[in-house]
């Protein structure tokens, strides 16, 4: 099938269904970041295959709506014959379609694939132009897709309290305890990272995330209703779960959340789909809109969870010193590797490790300027080779099944020009800084996010990136709701959640920079007056010494960098063989020779 | 009259009126700071002289509502036998009363002393539990008040372009475009600091605050109806305001304001006072929701303005440094000044200046452990000696036609404590750290805020208040919408805003450190590949070099504080007489001999 034959598919329905526009996201029903392929129907569509876009079919054009991060990638990957581009952000799609249709138009949308939020703000701004909207689950896409995938449904991984540090009844207590303060009878646990928490489940069939493809009701009672293909669920569950767990097939769903009429549900029209709540408020449920309760327990992470955490990252450590070593050594051999050559030897190292279970997220392998686009990845086009004297980024992760890591690391190749040097020890200091902030309780990411940014600004440089984000317990890379970012976010750091420090430099079509450790919050010993918590760091491995310049940094920040490496080369070190002992060696020396 | 008697006759007049309920906050029609004392109803009814707070008489008891600052001093001021004691943020009155009264209780507010967000809000939660809120302008506490003094009505000055750097005309129709964003025919400009800008007009009958007591309606084409007692109003004003400028007497307001069916203007519910809210709405205005136009143009200061506040800050800086070189003069010959002595003596020096138009706010004058009360007023009781081997805290500031300045020094009475000297160098680190930061386009003074507290934090200390203000010009000295502070502000810094940089540390019962200068926003110039914006100086006052651990300091900060007081000496000093010029050179030396 040829994009023209997709649409006119699509086209033909529309019109049997009378529909003047129908809206495709990026998205499947659990709208999490990653999506299993057969549900890839924005792909299907346009054959676009960024992380986020929307696609708007009308009865004779197409467009497609993407951001900042996707304004090259479009044009290389969608049609112009077939599709305009919009820029989603700026020209939402409710927005465009509010300006592009007649009043009295229909709009279909699929409300499994959007957020109640999103389904209700599309809904006004249609309606103020006399638009209709038109909820339509029978999805269209898959109606025309016919050779459509099949799911990939493996059997779930049930999480051993000796990784989770806590049962699921436990847990599911905590939970239902903190209904109450909504005068609530049970929550929509909606989103598959939080059903996982919540069950101590893992799944293993979308590639990076390793989740459960679930939804949940939890009661007052502390017992759920779990809505999930009953094949993922291992023999054993029910026992592991625990009993008062009740399982239903998703066919059963619309059955079950249109019949609590009476019940007080809370439910997070942000995350949660428009559906699951539509069929609530349908059956005579009363919503209340609240955060899903999972997200900030699930946040703060046990001492089980950060010992796993702490473990994880010394194997994945192993992993990338082994890499950053072979490196050197090909460079010295003349090997100029491609980006990925060098992303799939990096993959090899960590498969060596004990709990690895798959990357965290898709590598980013990015040579010379290509480093320059934060989200650049090497499949999309010809994946380039090492230029000589240049820096290389590699952004990469682990999930084991004790944590999940992410790391980044900007490596000379060659001999860099000394521009180079100076802006990545700004970044450097950026990231020292943020390390070392102290901060009472009550603090957000956003008033920490300058202190990785003031070297940088002190000189006229800045990044268009947050510096931080949430990182899960072998679960989402990206998690919420702790972030550190200059956008306002009033989710305080709590003691136990994990967090990127991730500042960066760009110079576009030249190189990029970026220095990442993942650090947990932790309350500070002693007696202070104030209270005040701290960043322990658990990623170790060295920075590149070959880009710091020595003269730029504080005796302070001097001795930061000696201490992190020593703290790298003590923990690290007794785990390689002779060869590789020998690079980390040298790579953590103090940065001026005693 | 005593207390009592004041009660009776308030209840008597709620009994005429079938009120069961009488709200008295402390504020006048222009919800200002500052009150004239024939507005000071709250202080008439209770004796409280807090700067906030609100009284609520009911039938046969009464209560009275302060923040955390005067928790002790309303106890001092108002008499158990007749208020119970609330808490203003913990308890809102109209929480308080919708528990405390029966379902179609009455309660009486002036709807020209509380803005319509307020009075929107209390009228929610007041129906909730069926209590009516009955906006009655007639105020019953005037009714009963027959000792009131009269207005101090004085003729307003026409502040002339040279020190305002803008005619009325070009600012009236600067506003009057920024109309048309929001389709609006007018805007209500309600507040007197904002109608003073507008008009280039300055009020001299409120202590502190020089504005004119008027409100305003700007239109579409730049004229003004202005609501003022035309006594108010010298000769020549019209031609210094502009032909287009209509004058209305306040008895006028309320026909005007009704009389404007049709049109569409716009107003801050959170600023301007409900009645004028309420009169536009029952005249069939439509209203629509915005910040005071005049906010933003108000605060970011032209060329001349800026010129101006730091002439009038060099004319301050003399008084200051008088008065610190007599402070240490007094201590050696013995005298220990008590803290009414002390505020006079400053404000004898700056009575000297060109332009001084009195204090810009209430001389706090803090020794000893006074000074860890951050509002301390020493006319609240006996002003306190200053006690030896202490610190004297000294937050002050005057209004001059051509600026407006606040400094707060923290001095060394005799040898303080090591402690003491380690706190006050991190509160200085702070100091320095908010003044050197760069910052881009889109930045708010929530992001800076923590590089003031940073050297706190570190070592387990804090402070309660925020960092900065906005400053305004020959206006109030806090402004908005700028400020530094945790708390989320989406008020981004801009070119001439002027703010205050004041860290601070305070230890109960025994002493209080605050460093506080006055900065202006400006570009920073270089070609730099993200423009920035950093703070330049204009408070020009050392700080005291004895109380500095200089061993604390790292070589950046030990340069910055040099820099700073010979930047001091070079422009204070020759304006100085000899002995003055003497402690000044020792007070600015730099912190290591050379």
């Amino acid at each position: 099938m040829t994009t023209a034959t997709r649409l006119q598919a699509l086209r033909k329905l529309m019109e049997e269904r009378g529909y003047d526009a129908l809206v495709i996201p990026r998205a499947d029903e659990h709208l999490g970041e990653y999506i299993p392929l057969h549900n890839e129907r924005l792909l299907w569509v346009s054959g676009f295959t960024g992380s986020a876009g929307v696609v708007v079919v009308l009865r004779d054009s197409a467009a497609i709506f993407v951001d900042g991060r996707y304004t090259v990638q479009v044009r290389q990957q969608v049609d112009a014959a077939h599709f305009s581009y919009q820029h989603l952000i700026n020209t939402p799609p409710a927005s465009w379609l509010a300006a592009a249709l007649r009043s009295g138009a229909r709009v279909a949308v699929d409300p499994r694939l959007h957020s109640l939020q999103w389904y209700r703000d599309a809904e006004d701004t249609l309606q103020a132009s006399g638009v209709v909207l038109c909820a339509d689950a029978d999805n269209l896409v898959d109606r025309c897709w016919h050779d459509r995938p099949a799911p990939d449904v493996r059997p779930a991984l049930l999480l051993d309290d000796s990784f989770s540090g806590e049962s699921s009844a436990s847990k599911r207590a905590r939970i239902a305890a903190s209904l109450e303060g909504h005068r609530a009878d049970a929550a929509l646990v909606f989103a598959p990272d939080s059903v996982s928490w919540l069950l101590n489940v893992r799944g293993l069939d979308v590639p990076c995330l390793p989740v459960l493809q679930a939804m949940a009701l939890i009661w007052r009672d502390a017992s759920v209703d779990l809505i999930v293909d009953p094949q993922r669920m291992p023999p054993g569950w029910q026992a592991h779960c625990g009993a008062d767990v009740r399982l239903h097939a998703p066919q059963e769903a619309a059955t079950l959340l249109a019949g609590q009429a009476g019940q007080r549900v809370v439910a997070d029209p942000h995350t949660a789909n428009a559906w699951s709540q539509q069929l609530l408020e349908e059956g005579c449920a009363t919503l209340i809109a609240a955060p899903d309760p999972v997200l900030l327990p699930k946040a703060c992470k046990n001492a089980v969870e950060i010992a796993g955490a702490r473990a994880a990252h010394v194997r994945d450590a192993v992993a990338v010193v082994r890499f950053l070593a072979w490196l050197d050594a090909q460079l010295q051999h003349g090997e100029y590797h491609d980006e990925a050559g060098l992303a799939d030897q990096l993959l090899a190292f960590r498969e060596e490790g004990e709990h690895f279970q798959g990357p965290s997220f898709e590598t980013i392998s990015a040579a010379g300027g290509n480093a320059a686009m934060c989200h650049y990845n090497h499949r999309n086009a010809t994946p380039a080779r090492l230029p000589p004297d240049s820096v290389y980024l590699v952004d990469s992760g682990g999930q084991y099944t004790d944590g999940t890591t992410d790391i980044t690391r900007t490596v000379a190749i060659g001999t860099p020009a000394a521009g180079v040097r100076k802006l990545f020890t700004l970044v450097l200091q950026g990231h020292i800084a943020l390390d070392q902030a102290h901060f009472p309780r009550g603090t957000t990411g956003t008033h920490l996010d300058v202190l990785a940014r003031q070297p940088l600004w002190r000189e006229g440089f800045d990044y268009d990136h947050g510096t931080g984000h949430g990182v899960g317990a072998f679960l989402s890379v990206h998690e919420g709701p702790q972030r550190i970012s200059r956008a306002w976010s009033a989710a305080t750091l709590e003691p136990g959640m994990i967090l990127s420090n991730e500042p960066g430099y760009y110079r576009d079509g030249e190189f990029g920079i970026r220095c990442e450790n993942l650090v947990v919050v932790q309350a500070l010993n002693g007696e202070l007056e104030t209270p005040m918590y701290g960043f322990d760091v658990l990623t170790l491995v060295p920075f590149d010494r070959r880009l710091i310049e020595v003269g730029l940094l504080s005796p302070a920040e001097q001795a930061w960098i000696d201490a992190y490496h020593r703290r790298v080369e003590d923990t690290v070190a007794p785990l390689l063989d002779e060869l590789d002992r020998q690079w980390l060696e040298q790579a953590c020396a103090p940065l001026i020779a005693s």
